[in-house]
């Protein structure tokens, strides 16, 4: 076997995902982009989402400095860990209330404050810290499209500015190649009249899922991207999107099927208003559906 | 002298920018960023923006093949350049129904159609193609800032889409760091059941102009720039956004006082709500005011 891709068990997936490496030379290389989700995509989404720990994380170091933020129902739900309260308060309403914990930051105490969380933050069940639960092949997988030229993006339904403060370090990714969810900034002046940006507890548009990560993808891009990979329902017009067209494309679909080294559940899909297994619309629209069990001899990185 | 920057002429005003070229390297690579504004910044936009050039273009054909378009009225008064019309119509208005042209094209289509104008427009009073009334000194400053490192990126009032068209070509930018303002796409699936993308004739947000450029540098690009250069009002809160921070920075104004080579007029600011000439602003902030006449020894590239 080659160096190239080696976390990739030889298989029919695997001769896609080369396949397409190969076939990747016929695209103009100005025109070369891939776009890859991130959570459950690049790194580990279970249990939670890292981006809810870090918020819950916050609100633990708020509330141990003032205890009346326990006051606020949303607050106290999830301090608690009160599923069912959570349930009765909604998702959204939950999520926005721990959105305002932020609400006032400039953009570099955000994202110094989100460095510091995953500078010290441990995976609640992996035994490693949440900065190595990310996917080995498709760390492998990045580099090789950066040595093709293509151009690599994240298009997440999480933070923008949540993921491009580790998406450097975790991925050699820019921060202008993240697109996800926008927090929208307040412009105004400080006391001594100089400009400056504030984050508000505001999302800009809708949550970066599903068709709207199409639309993302033209706005903030500016072209169609031959690769894109996600895992989940709101990953399938983006994974359409790339695969519906002439030329060389890669409609990548990550099954978590691993209990044992990772986390075994399976997304679902909205189509024609009922709810389909996303791994069975990949294998419907003969996407390539990588089976983490079966396609991946390593899950996350060796070492620390 | 040495072959950096050959069509600035030796002075005060080189000497800040070549100052700045040197002191960024006192910056981490990864947070180098450059800001440019393009109408009056990149290229000539007098006497009209070269934007509305193209969509005037399209019109006439629109017009010349079918004439009922000239019934509607913002349609007769452009086509008929009668200025005293669309002042009552209202630019807003006008600009708007011009958009409309556009309403329900593909993104490929719409760059295809630039490209196709832009390789035949000539600038109507300059003697050369449009594509060729860009600065020269501006095209030596891009090559030089990415020589070190610095991340090019246009932030422009003007369509991110049009200008994404010609970003490459003429200024070696790549799509995805052009920032501008955004029409709005609509998703959904062609009677094939194939997902597409389809311009609207509304803008997603406001028009990057002025307060709005500060945040979409943000949203867009993820990172505070160390330079943004401008002309005119509407880049005057970019311009101060990247001065006003520790560590090297340049905030450069190029001032259209070159009635031989180019044409002379000045843009205002408003400030307080006074209208401000811009070079006096930059003069009060002390930002690097360029003076076309005296600072640039050439001002549009040579040969075709």
């Amino acid at each position: 076997m080659s160096d190239l891709l080696p976390s990739w068990r030889p298989g029919p997936v695997r001769d896609a995902v080369v396949g397409f490496l190969d076939a990747v030379h016929d695209v103009e290389p100005d025109d070369r982009l891939a776009c890859f989700d991130n959570d459950g995509t690049l790194w580990c989404e279970r249990p939670t989402y890292v981006q809810l720990d870090y918020l819950v994380d916050l609100l633990r170091a708020a509330s141990s400095e003032d205890p009346a933020v326990r006051e606020r129902p949303e607050y106290a739900a999830v301090l608690d860990g009160d599923r069912a309260a959570i349930g009765d308060l909604g998702l959204v309403r939950v999520a926005l209330a721990l959105t305002e914990l932020c609400q006032g930051w400039g953009p570099e105490e955000f994202t110094d404050s989100v460095r510091d969380f995953m500078g010290r933050a441990q995976h609640p069940t992996l035994g490693r810290p949440h900065r190595t639960a990310v996917y080995q092949p498709m760390l492998e997988l990045l580099d090789e499209l950066r040595a093709r030229d293509v151009t690599v993006s994240i298009v997440s339904g999480g933070g923008t500015e949540f993921v491009r403060a580790i998406s450097r370090d975790l991925y050699g990714v820019a921060p202008e190649l993240v697109v996800g969810t926008l927090v929208a900034y307040d412009y105004d002046r400080d006391p001594d009249g100089r400009p400056r940006l504030r984050r508000t507890a505001s999302v800009v548009g809708e949550a970066n899922e599903g068709a709207a990560k199409v639309s993302a993808i033209q706005t903030h891009l500016g072209r169609r991207p031959q690769l894109a990979a996600g895992n989940s329902g709101g990953d399938r017009e983006m994974l359409e999107w790339a695969d519906g067209q002439d030329g060389p494309s890669l409609a990548l679909l990550v099954d978590h099927d691993d209990a044992d080294r990772e986390v075994a559940y399976t997304s679902v899909a909205q189509t024609f208003a009922e709810a389909e297994p996303i791994t069975q619309v990949g294998d419907r629209l003969g996407w390539t559906v990588v089976s983490m069990a079966r396609d991946w001899s390593r899950v996350f990185p060796d070492g620390a």
